[in-house]
């Protein structure tokens, strides 16, 4: 490889896929540094990674399907055959799988399912039924239970006959339950090596041990997580039987998988995650469905400054602040709403706070609205030298930025109470809402003003 | 407790904080649901959260610290005294230890580590010297080693010896060092089950264990552990000598973290995070910080549209357009700029990759361009009956959204480069730059056509 190659290596693998040469690709993919894989992946046609993710051996496929995005691997397993991809997602951990699963069209999941090993198929069918952010969703459905009548050599001699698959596993608790798999208790591993053979594991495990229903959401994991330093933690259904096992990194990665989510939707990027390496025109369809909504909404919101057309005819100025005061009060708005935002997904406030958002924000909105109209107000009449010109603008900035502070702060929480998704409505609906008072407090102040602001050239 | 009350659980809180009355308060935090202690501390005085925090046990305090966000703590550990600062501080586990003295302004922060356990204000001077995001300022120093010359016995011995402390650190894995502590080898715990007392641990252990430096960086430590199934990895340091142990958890909440900022960051709170338990004037100043650099820019950008005064005040019905443009170019081009973002943050695309992005993004700019131009143009002319104020206005959004779109994907590029935060100056810079053209598109438009326009009322 040259140099220049080293920089692009989906130029030597497309080369390889092109041959279909699976040990050339594998050792190729297995030299390149941590992230590249993924890259080189991403930069190669749609088509030639269909055909290197079937080149390639299944497991060392699901390695490299594990390190693309979800919305990636969905994409792309759409245009694999079923019996291809279940022999993939055969190799894929069972919180992966039903995530994958779940981000199919429906035709295609159940294709691949009937490919898959039977007993893989019912784990993801059944995780893939819950949403991906309970624990259910999160789980992983590997986890060692044994009976209560066990004794320490029995579960050592288990762990022993089966050393190489546990070793995936990668566990260091064991959980022990009733007849009913009731969950009655959890074993340390660790603490298997200092009892003696022949005691029975009923002695040894912590009884009654922590767990979380498998509708427990996002935020009691994290909490849960918060308050307590285990790795893991059992998840139980309705009827208190262990149904898998909930893992503190696995809280954390959809953790940041939501704030990315939320920080796409706010920018406007909504059905999930855009890549670059998604055909063009679904790209564009789902960025045009937003902007279409927001367009009628600008044009709602501008319709005010059509009433004002003669105010403004006879200002002319005062166009050049209308962009100013509308763009200066969404930013002031946004802030308020950003924090909401946070405030909400950690838990520190609840929906019902309007009252005290509205409390933390009309104060802050006022200090900082009056320190934006003084400035404007300065430059307007220093512009055009006419002190009524800098009062109409600056006081219209302070007002509607105190309006958009406050409301700002409290549409996420409006939204989250109607059962709307916050992160991407507040934007737009705060900003149509500003806009609409902004023009209105600034024209009408203006025409109010009129006489003392006709000789404005 | 009445049912508002328990809605409100500072009310309580606040009483029982008034009282100091350590125990009562401990059991009345502990009885409360997953969240909602940090969420009673955030609604209290900030006086009343430090004496709250004062009253409390150092273990039951520092329990409390873990639960609310690190600027939070920040916050309001400038306000305890040192040697109550430094007990809570002595009880936190070394990762968190490390956050939080480094986000302490110097002083306080020395005035703490002076007043701490001095084995434990080591570790804590020594991981607050690395930066957050790389693996010696996310890693744990908690771990256990044993000297490649200790037998299963010893090192079974020595758990048994020390059950009660290593219980808290949770291991699963034991490192194996020569005698100048460089890393020889991994040792997992469960082996020891299947192992014969007298056995080496060298023969036990994994030779030649994979590691991550300590300068690693947040990406690369995804990537590993996105490629690997471990729950931790060892950190090492120039000499390799093992320096702390690095949890797969740390890393997915370090991630969660910066996604977290980045959207704060793209909304316009700058600073760090800003929470509404803050006092007010430090949230106003923040916030007007980042909102006074904009407004100069927005006045800059808006200054265009005074050089066209004449052709706007003889087609007024412009002033109308003039915002909706200004606002969906930078919707459009804040859409393109969000997937740079997260292409950037995932590793998908490097900064070097303009042209790569700028391909990606041009057609996509001109397909929307061209469906939001159309939908404008046909208002304006629906509007005004005048086809060529249709014509003006939609040539004007189709190509200004081109053009946003084009750059929105590559100053985020630019800014990485330039070793500039692109989730800050995205935006501000972009929407700027995104007015200035829209303006003077559309207004230079208007002058050449202005004998088609002059008619319109």
């Amino acid at each position: 490889m040259t140099a220049a190659d080293e920089q692009r290596p989906w130029v030597e693998l497309e080369k390889l896929v092109e041959e279909s040469d699976a040990e050339r690709i594998e050792a190729f993919l297995e030299a390149l540094p941590p992230g590249e894989p993924a890259r080189a992946l991403s930069h190669l046609h749609p088509q030639d990674q269909v055909r290197l993710l079937t080149a390639l051996d299944p497991e060392h496929a699901a390695e490299l399907v594990e390190q693309i995005p979800d919305a990636q691997a969905a994409e792309l397993f759409e245009h694999l055959e079923p019996q291809a991809a279940a022999a993939i997602v055969d190799e894929l951990p069972s919180d992966e799988q039903a995530d994958l699963i779940g981000d199919l069209p429906r035709e295609e999941a159940d294709a691949i399912l009937d490919a898959m090993d039977p007993a893989e198929a019912r784990d993801a069918r059944f995780l893939s039924r819950y949403p991906d952010d309970v624990a259910g969703g999160l789980m992983i459905t590997e986890f060692l239970a044994y009976a209560e009548t066990y004794t320490v050599a029995d579960v050592v001699d288990d762990l022993r006959a089966n050393a190489d698959e546990y070793r995936e596993y990668n566990v260091q608790y064991a959980y022990v339950t009733s007849d009913s798999s009731v969950l009655v208790g959890v074993l340390q591993l660790r603490d298997l090596l200092l009892a003696r053979r022949g005691q029975a594991i009923s002695e040894l495990m912590l009884r009654d041990p922590l767990t979380v229903a498998d509708l427990a959401n996002l935020n009691e994991l994290h909490d849960f997580f918060d308050r307590h330093p285990f790795y893991g933690i059992p998840v139980t259904d309705e009827q208190h039987a262990i149904i898998g096992v909930i893992r503190r990194a696995a809280v954390e990665e959809a953790l940041a998988e939501r704030s990315d989510r939320n920080y796409l939707k706010s920018q406007g990027i909504v059905g999930g995650e855009e890549l670059r390496s998604m055909p063009l025109f679904l790209r564009a369809r789902r960025r045009l469905s937003w902007l279409s909504v927001n367009i009628l909404l600008n044009v709602l919101a501008a319709s005010v400054i059509a009433f004002y057309q003669e105010t403004l005819a006879a200002v002319i100025a005062l166009a050049v602040f209308l962009p100013i005061i509308s763009d200066m009060s969404g930013c002031s708005g946004n802030q308020a709403a950003a924090v909401s935002m946070r405030e909400l997904a950690s838990g520190l406030v609840r929906p019902a706070e309007v009252l005290y958002v509205l409390g933390k924000e009309v104060l802050l909105g006022i200090i900082n609205g009056v320190a934006l109209g003084l400035l404007i107000a300065t430059v307007a009449w220093l512009w055009k030298g006419n002190p009524y010109l800098g009062l109409v603008v600056g006081g219209a900035l302070a007002l509607n930025t105190t309006i958009a502070v406050s409301i700002g702060g409290c549409i996420p929480l409006f939204l989250k109470r109607m059962g709307k998704d916050p992160a991407l409505a507040s934007g737009p609906i705060l900003t149509t809402v500003t806009d609409m008072c902004g023009f209105f407090i600034v024209l009408s102040f203006a025409s109010a003003l009129l006489p003392q602001l006709q000789s404005i050239p």
